[in-house]
């Protein structure tokens, strides 16, 4: 199983960075990569017709503004993609946000909260597990740590419920 | 394989409707069912602590305005879950999309276009298809459709390119 | 009498910690406690069936982003929520509220302004006063003290009206 | 116990009808009013200071637009103000809503849906019933139903689940 | 001929204490004072009836948030009540915008930019020099200078054109 | 005393026909005129420069989208201009609104809500009434017809309050 | 001299009929044709690719939703691209708007209006006579005529000026 | 081969200067300089009238807020214009876009992204380029470099693909 982690320009890194960090923490394979949209437009159709033959199961990809990269990918390819959402200077990620979800008929993107590549990696991780019951298993357990967390944080806070 | 298309009224039928019709139109087994965050909390709870072990592969979750169900739902399963945000009467839409996408770390929702239901079903195939070639293969041959019948009503409209 | 503040997250604190400050200014008792809907769904939803039980009079919620929070304590209790649109880092807020107030028909949250965490304690005194005429002499004295201090602060600037 | 239902306009009635009819519906004393932050602005603060000696319990305001009159009576009484953002030909609501919510530290106003009277009308009974144990068991029967209601229009157009 | 500058809060004042300073610039007397509609809604009211006969020509209000102080002067004076939208921490005064331009049919507010203080009371002085001769000729000087000093500034940059 | 109603195109008189209808039922004179920005921007700006010497003490104008009118206007004289914001097919009058009411430093646009053309004329109304004690007090009489109204149609609805 | 016109859906042509038409009314020959980014993503390309070798001197594009037609073109040719908003059913083209403007650094794309495939055509035209005098010529006499019509239609409301 | 580069204020400078040195890094001349539509409205006509007289060849025109230079210009002359909308203080950015991209039937502005004067450059040089075959040449040539930088940083973060 893999999945790849791509976007638009080295600068979305500090915010995709976490994508692919969340995939591997669950001990799954993950391929990074710069893929531009509109700077290599042609690599980048290659890049999603070839996805599947490469053994890649799930594409993550990030961009903001006009957010073109997931849609494209998602137009070459039948794998499921993810499109994260870059906050740039102007306009607070609506921009992205809407470039990226509002896809037509046909071609969907399955788009995740504004710099949410965290999210994205655990959704990636959710559809891997359709399939792997062990991974499924420790997605469940994750869930567990994330209630306890807050829970723990909450205690620390207020103490005792 | 199993879709469940889960909506949280009625009333969003007519748009929810067409994420049923395209997960069978690909000979996958579909769930139609009413299921309100916030009418029966504690079913819809249950619903999706349940739907993994119900044989259950994806959810879709359909809602409007303040949306809480495909995030409630996606709270409680390590299903993937898809959110389609219903547009109502005021605010277009953007209501329904922000309360559906703008998740926090730890719980996706994979959403899709405003009404975009269709896409929905399709995004759940092609999870699906990451386990089952054939699926991929009608997934890859829609996309030839997709393009073939653009290319169609083009010529209508223009004649031969 | 007696109010609860739950908020989705320790990190809501900085915002939430003015409603319970608020509270109990006024001599009522706050119970402070962390409730996520998102990492912990059924023992929120149980905290919202037993608040009543438990001599809670008025819940105040706060979260943001996709902030179901409010809501779906308001789906399994008969008691007034207020919830608090918490502002994350896009979007300025406008995500959480609109995820908060637009709630559908039969469910109500009473919802106050972004990070308004102080109006939500004000407005949980203004509830429990339409049964305690005491907390309302309190509450009209502190109106008559908010318009002194606007008062005097404006005479510091421009002098006596 | 008694609730107010007081609008900025006659033209407001449309809206603000289902408020008084939910509150009546469960045998809660109502009075409706047209009273004009604007237009009559003298008396609309008249009304707000003398509501807590008419004995009206929690007041249900309405506007649209540059929506002053639920904050502005809020500023006048310790009573709790619900405020019911009406939506008028441009801007799809988003301007009441923001006129209503936006409060300023001091002087909250309980905020409801985009048109939600009717929610307002169950906010105001929600906050009757913290001092009424058979209006609060009305709530929650209240509650049983629209699960009923909701389950049984799904069955009819689903079947069972 | 006077002119009274108005806020809503002392706070208000690093922003509305240019429209003070603008019109003093032009010799016309400014009355500075806070009058907050929330905080006292009854001096507000009066502040507003008696206006006129204090001898004031032009109103200037500024307000953040749900900004009811300029429509609610303008509901008590036939004066001409400029409203200047104060930016708040959250919605970057999209929400101090609507509440004061959105007026119903009836009572007008004379609204400018966001923070537009200077121009609010650039505005008052064009209102005052429709009857004052010299005063409309040192505005058209005024003009001038504005064209010149961007000029300067042009060539500063650029050198002569 | 004179007000002239200018507009950007004849397809905003359905709108603008208001503010002329308002000016004239005072018994003030109304010029009325299309002049186009960007269709005939000589004329539009010799208008603007000859407005005064012409007699005309306000100007009011209307225009729709990227809306120049009001602020180009308001370049070339030293007279008040009140800016109508016209709704055009998208984006509910918000494009509008902010053409015209985010005038940079320097040159003010007082400007009334969407489609607020009969406001508009109030306004200008309230400009003239600085120097006119008759006008003044028909605006005030007119402020009393207008709660007498709003009190009349309440009592239609809902009795005697 | 040649202007393509491309659409990504037959659904457009409404819409996108008007540049056509505007650009062959100068008497320039033009090209009509559905490319869709998503749909035939790998013609789409060799479109931009071949554009120029064809003789194509500008290209105007139309889309909606997440609209990536204008900017992808662009991103494979070096002649300049217009991109035109189409509105869909939702948000009121301002995904179509974002989508299409918030190009990154490197790729621009020649926006205009949602909806305005007329003055994306003029707009052509306007590219095409800066080498060609007379149809620069063509264009002045057109802003003439834009003048004199609103002028007449100006004349017919409100008679001479 | 000319362009201009023009904006409402030296104070735009900073994002504007990107366009002029975009432009003469290509070889072409470029004539800087502030011209204010609002400041200067007179000169502003005159140097669009005067443009295509002068020699030059396209403008670029960048402002802010309620921002009508570019719209302005393209209303007196028949070059093509690009509008830049700059971002100020409030709203970020969304009024320049809406104020320069809005225009109406008639008088097209080719708009690019919220401070993206780098990209107005390029499109001035695309459209000078339509009639140079050289400049065409190097615009290849700088998308080839585009993506060899985007694929050299990409290397450099995560080595070869």
């Amino acid at each position: 199983m893999s999945v790849a982690v791509v976007m638009g320009s080295a600068s979305d890194h500090p915010v995709m960075g976490e994508a692919a960090e969340t995939v591997r923490r669950f001990g799954v394979s993950c391929l990074e990569q710069v893929v531009s949209a509109h700077r290599m437009p042609d690599e980048m159709l290659r890049f999603g017709h070839e996805a599947a033959d490469r053994g890649i199961d799930v594409i993550i990809a990030g961009a903001g503004g006009a957010a073109h990269l997931p849609g494209m990918l998602a137009s070459v390819t039948h794998l499921p993609v993810i499109g994260v959402p870059v906050k740039l200077k102007a306009l607070d990620g609506l921009d992205s946000l809407l470039s990226i979800v509002q896809m037509p008929r046909g071609v969907p993107v399955a788009t995740v909260a504004i710099d949410g590549a965290a999210n994205a990696g655990l959704l990636a991780l959710r559809i891997l597990a359709t399939r792997d019951a062990e991974l499924a298993a420790r997605l469940r357990a994750h869930r567990e740590e994330l209630g306890e967390e807050a829970r723990r944080r909450g205690r620390d806070l207020f103490g005792e419920a």
